[in-house]
């Protein structure tokens, strides 16, 4: 087997990359995996992404994103992302839940509008064999991108829903500093609910605004070797998506990073 | 009783204010409490400061910080700390726990060095007087100042330990996003080991580096009355500390930034 059997690359990695450019990178490099996201897609055209994906042998681990149910709780966007992604013939549709309403602060409301907006979603995702993936976020986002800070919360909300509806992403950005994280991976495994898993490494000192200082892998301080053990342990056996948001990556030439990107996932995840 | 019985302002809040400033405005302005930090008492002097605080009524409701077990593991500067405390005249210790070792990657292995500086700390404080306040930091400094993220670890740290002598603080910045937040609160006040309740508010966006972003009451999003009547609950009945660090405050006149904040902790706290 190769050792990028598991590896996908998620577009943002390499945002510079226009998307032809990306999917023959992917050939040429031996990357069989690809996560999207709508934006891009869209400004390439979903019909034409998917075209070329497919045309490329690229498998499409993930479709970033639904989700942000506590502001504008639009479910028609969230099933048309939903039908987007199976346009491009992924099963995965990666929600971001949404912080704190504009002037809210109760963060228990909040999780309560999650739930509800989930409970609409699902079986429309469902019907068109669409799963969904809350993504915990770093507790650092809980106010203004997603309420939802832990793997243990991600978990309960999808409780509800056959795991073939409803799982989570783990992402070693957002869960590495839980120390419950280990036991809610096993469990989270046990039930077939790891529906992405996703890495990027920590580094410090964190940029302004505190989105774009996703670190390359094995520039920062996560045990990412250990993490993909750990997954692996729980039962999970699908991609390995990396996704970085990164000024510096994006500075540079989008091809070699795509290639020092492998060659990091050899060497720190492997 | 006087509104502000219970307030006590930490001098980092209004770092610009000299020390004699700051106590004559806490006089004027009938504030009781003041939380010191190593540093800047260590540049006016130990002896000063302690004179300095005492004529002028003021309880010292914390000395910051000791801590760093992870790092120089320097139990000597830690013991240096209580010493000061003792002398200061407070009777609570602030722990910062330290972060990852340099180059280290197991957060695991970082936590148990902590217990073990704990162990010898301890008993050292409790000769003296001194309580030791574990301070769980914002998943966001796990890597590089403290890895004790949550309540329910510092409770854990804290638990073979007396109450008298090690417990934590419950800072709002730092736990307001953890749902297992309230159930450690009540916990801790249970046994009392409440040893600290500082306040400061959660703003978007974060600045580079995180450090210097800690809201003035009322800017942010976090349910401060909300937060008091919890910790009020758990049974605690003693200083309610604002602890801001920001840039924007601090290039304000500091009078101006003490009144300001008198008045925001009467209007959203009690």
């Amino acid at each position: 087997m190769s050792p990028l059997a598991r590896f996908s690359v998620n577009q943002m990695t390499v945002r510079q990359l226009p998307l032809p450019d990306l999917t023959e990178a992917c050939a040429r490099l031996g990357v069989p995996g690809i996560g999207l996201w709508r934006e891009p897609v869209a400004a390439y055209g979903l019909e034409a992404t998917a075209k070329l994906v497919r045309d490329a042998g690229l498998t499409v681990t993930t479709l970033c994103r639904g989700g942000f149910f506590t502001t504008a709780a639009d479910l028609d966007d969230n099933r048309a992302a939903v039908d987007e992604a199976a346009t491009l013939g992924t099963d995965t549709l990666v929600l971001v839940s949404g912080g704190l309403p504009p002037a809210g602060k109760d963060l228990a409301a909040a999780r309560a509008l999650i739930a509800d907006a989930l409970s609409e979603l699902a079986p429309y995702a469902a019907e068109r064999g669409i799963r969904l993936a809350i993504e915990p976020l770093h507790p650092m986002y809980a106010a203004d991108r997603c309420a939802i800070s832990t793997l243990d919360q991600a978990l309960t909300l999808a409780a509800p829903f056959p795991a073939s509806q409803v799982g989570v992403v783990v992402d070693t950005y957002h869960v590495w500093w839980d120390d419950r994280a280990p036991t809610a991976v096993a469990r989270a495994g046990a039930q077939g609910r790891i529906h992405s898993f996703q890495l990027a490494d920590w580094t410090t000192p964190l940029p302004a605004g505190v989105l774009n200082g996703r670190g390359q892998l094995g520039d920062g301080c996560i045990d990412l070797r250990a993490w993909r053990e750990l997954v692996d342990t729980s039962g999970y056996t699908g991609p390995i998506e990396v996704e970085l948001f990164n000024d510096d990556l994006w500075a540079r030439d989008g091809v070699e990073v795509l290639e020092e990107t492998v060659r990091r996932y050899v060497r720190h995840v492997l």
